[in-house]
């Protein structure tokens, strides 16, 4: 990551003062720099120390910090601090750091440096030549760092909202609109990443679940249904994941020949970013069961001992999904279940950050976090377009759901998503994100939810009291259920 | 509860000291113990402070408090302390106490007294006539509130595994299993406790998606539901939750007369614990998904007014679900829909307390839990019972799911199961707790799950690795995907 981001921050013209406690890392960069250069003098002095790193930059310093998040993010402050660092330096955490620590950073280190956190996505290859990055905390820093993230940024063509790629060395992207934007308040940009990497597991989870359907429903090959996903990249559907799924289906295992994907172990890792945008989600109240429901499934696969032995003793239908349509109908069905639950999984990851965002006194602008989203990262989708009108349309909207595009959307293709997921329940192939997403839609487009027996349950056994559709509702009531039940009793006596 | 749980000790034969910061709860009590007892002399000494409560009772004193969780706890600690509380006295929490407070308060009042902890479930009646009790702590201060507890603890026919109730004031039940048993180290009871009210929250959730069912699918009223409920209060489903809910059901409102379910307006409120228990799954990593829905059901449910907005603008298809089946033979489905949806969220919560309980180094006896929870608390039901009978044929059972009795009664009744959950699916009435239920199962005997890809993906754009069918899972492997991946050519370069 940090050789890539000196290169990329190079190729744009910047000359670069690097330090690694890992002394062969800088060499590393510095050789490449050689390699890659154009120019008679290096782009990049490696340092040997802190205080040479100081000594290399101009004052006011603006030190950017690729390191793992946690302990090391803090290691280095306190090492920049000893070196030397000044009040007016800025110190840019880039980690996947989780967003509270930012912010008690920013308090801590206050007066001795100017902490900033910028949270990047895109893995090695944005960092090189484009990635999203979201950077937040003191204003005045920004108006330092601005032109910066907008070298190094991955840029969108504002009018097709589809990436201007250039993977050539030395020669970045320099038009079109650059995926940065200032986010808010230090913590901001570091919650909106952690939202990002939330809706990149659903996105990721429910890609899993229709490759899973079409491998056990309609015993297609991993060929075959690589050969479906690039269809799909051709349509609404057109992003990063879907491609990189249809290269992944079509690798082959070098030892054995066979589809790798057949040989890899399907326990899926996480790195916790997914895990937090569930935990804030339960505990603002935002209902992202979708993006929890990818979370969820990454544990449950580690089970893997576990499910072999029920694999055997637990029954379950006959998986072929082809009884009542056709093979085309229900790769179309899925199809439009992809879609449709994608929508609501994003729908999700905003109402959340809106939710978020009152919660903490932030004012997030979400056409603008859309718009960063077109290119560079991992979600980066022709779909985030259609997000970026829906809320520039309406910078107020309360729910993405409620944009005349995807109500329109919903409406064309909700037969087909439930199609798919009504087969997929009869021939016992687990959807578990596909189904949160359709029951998060159907939830909240219902007037009425059965949660006034719920209200009734919690008044009977606990007294919790409940509102009236026909008071004012902050008026509570509680009633003396006419039941034989011996809480009345009691509280009668 | 204070009052309440006061009047049991009395009952069976304790002498009480009782304090409270406001007097007049403590005349309350004294005068209902005159209404009540039948003893020449008081069973109940009220105080008017902390230390005239400390010599009122025999050193070395056992005190129970019953305030509210937090902050509360700590203040009357500290009051006992100034009021001369000695090392060997015992200082019992019976509140909803987060566990982990449980933990630093043994560490942080040890030496000035000895901090046990005991969650109680059964609401007012329960702490009157016997609730159930999960204690967890110093085991020496066991041996001296074991009888205590006992004796207050509601009680159960072992034969039957029924509760024996009696709620005659001044007759308390004194043969038959106590449900209470101790759980283990402090902080060991409560986060039972805690998982105890997730499987409240999703066994309350699955009941309101099956009467959502009813009155939008089946078209049936309240009354109708109500008896339903009966009916199936009467076989797998006997339980308190089933059976106050027909009550509820069947409950007018005094002002309208119309049916009270239809004027409690349909938001949920929660007090948190179920949040806790989904926060506390996806951190150990064991996959609670039913219990997690039904905290996000809950949370949507207040979205009411965007819910109403979107009721107007978002469309839906025909709710009837009597196309295909009869009104008897979905109701029949939604039976078996509900009673394999209970058996996956216990299933889930025994799991999670298993996982649990394997990170904090806990030895929990599932058999003793799940028969404590037959009687006294929320979830009582008699289907604890073949919980109760799983974990003692088989005390290391990795999972209910795998119980040859549950294994048996899916079998039996999933075809219905899913059915019911396809039909809703397809009649756009949401069944996010059923669902999740059965995605559970079919994930949980799913030999291969698409998890393979997703670590494909994930080496693919993260180079995060993957390991293989073939070799040690200890064994990481990444490839260069044979792609036109840029990630790729840089990695080479």
């Amino acid at each position: 990551m940090g050789k890539n981001l000196t290169l990329n921050l190079a190729d744009n013209g910047y000359k670069v003062a690097c330090f690694d406690l890992d002394q062969s890392k800088i060499d590393a960069i510095v050789s490449q720099d050689d390699v890659e250069r154009k120019t008679p003098e290096p782009r990049v002095v490696g340092c040997r120390s802190y205080t040479e790193l100081l000594k290399n930059l101009k004052a006011p310093h603006t030190i950017i910090l690729s390191v793992p998040a946690g302990e090391p993010v803090d290691h280095v402050c306190h090492h920049l601090i000893d070196a030397g660092v000044q009040a007016d330096d800025i110190v840019v955490d880039t980690g996947n750091s989780l967003w509270t620590d930012s912010v008690q950073r920013e308090a801590k280190y206050k007066g001795k440096f100017i902490f900033f956190s910028t949270a990047i996505s895109g893995g090695e290859v944005g960092a090189r030549f484009g990635p999203s990055l979201m950077p937040s905390g003191d204003p005045y820093a920004w108006t330092r760092i601005e032109s910066i993230w907008q070298a190094v940024a991955a840029k969108v063509d504002p009018n097709t909202g589809l990436p201007i790629e250039s993977y050539e060395v030395g020669k970045p992207v320099t038009e079109g609109e650059p995926c940065t934007t200032y986010i808010g308040p230090v913590g901001a940009g570091h919650y909106v990443k952690m939202v990002h990497n939330g809706i990149e597991y659903a996105d990721m989870q429910l890609i899993c679940e229709a490759y899973h359907i079409m491998r056990n429903g309609l015993d297609m090959s991993p060929k075959e249904i690589a050969q479906t996903y690039r269809d799909w990249n051709k349509g609404e559907l057109n992003s990063y994941l879907i491609e990189i799924s249809a290269e992944v289906l079509d690798q082959l295992d070098p030892e054995t020949g066979a589809a790798l994907v057949d040989i890899i172990m399907d326990k899926a890792g996480q790195k916790g970013t997914g895990l937090w945008t569930a935990v804030s989600a339960l505990q603002v109240g935002s209902p992202a069961q979708t993006i929890t429901q990818a979370v969820f499934a990454r544990s449950l696969s580690s089970f893997k001992k576990e499910r072999v032995i029920a694999s055997q003793k637990l029954s379950g239908p006959d998986p072929s999904m082809t009884h009542v349509d056709s093979k085309e109908t229900v790769i179309k069905q899925l199809h439009d279940a992809l879609y449709c639950s994608k929508i609501c999984a994003y729908a999700q990851g905003f109402q959340l950050m809106d939710i978020a965002a009152k919660e903490h006194g932030w004012k997030l602008d979400f056409a603008e976090i859309a718009k960063i989203w077109r290119a560079g990262c991992i979600i980066r989708a022709i779909f985030l377009q259609s997000i970026t009108k829906a809320y520039e349309n309406d910078e107020h909207l309360e729910n993405l759901l409620l944009d005349p595009f995807f109500i329109d959307q919903i409406n064309k293709y909700q037969s087909n998503w439930r199609r798919a997921i009504a087969s997929a329940t009869i021939a016992g192939i687990p959807c578990p994100a596909m189904s949160s997403a359709l029951s998060y839609y159907d939830s909240y487009r219902c007037e009425v939810l059965p949660a006034n027996l719920l209200q009734g349950q919690r008044d009977f056994f606990g007294a919790h009291t409940y509102s009236r559709t026909d008071k004012p509702e902050s008026k509570k009531y509680h009633i003396e259920w006419n039941s034989s039940d011996r809480a009345q009793v009691i509280v009668k006596r």
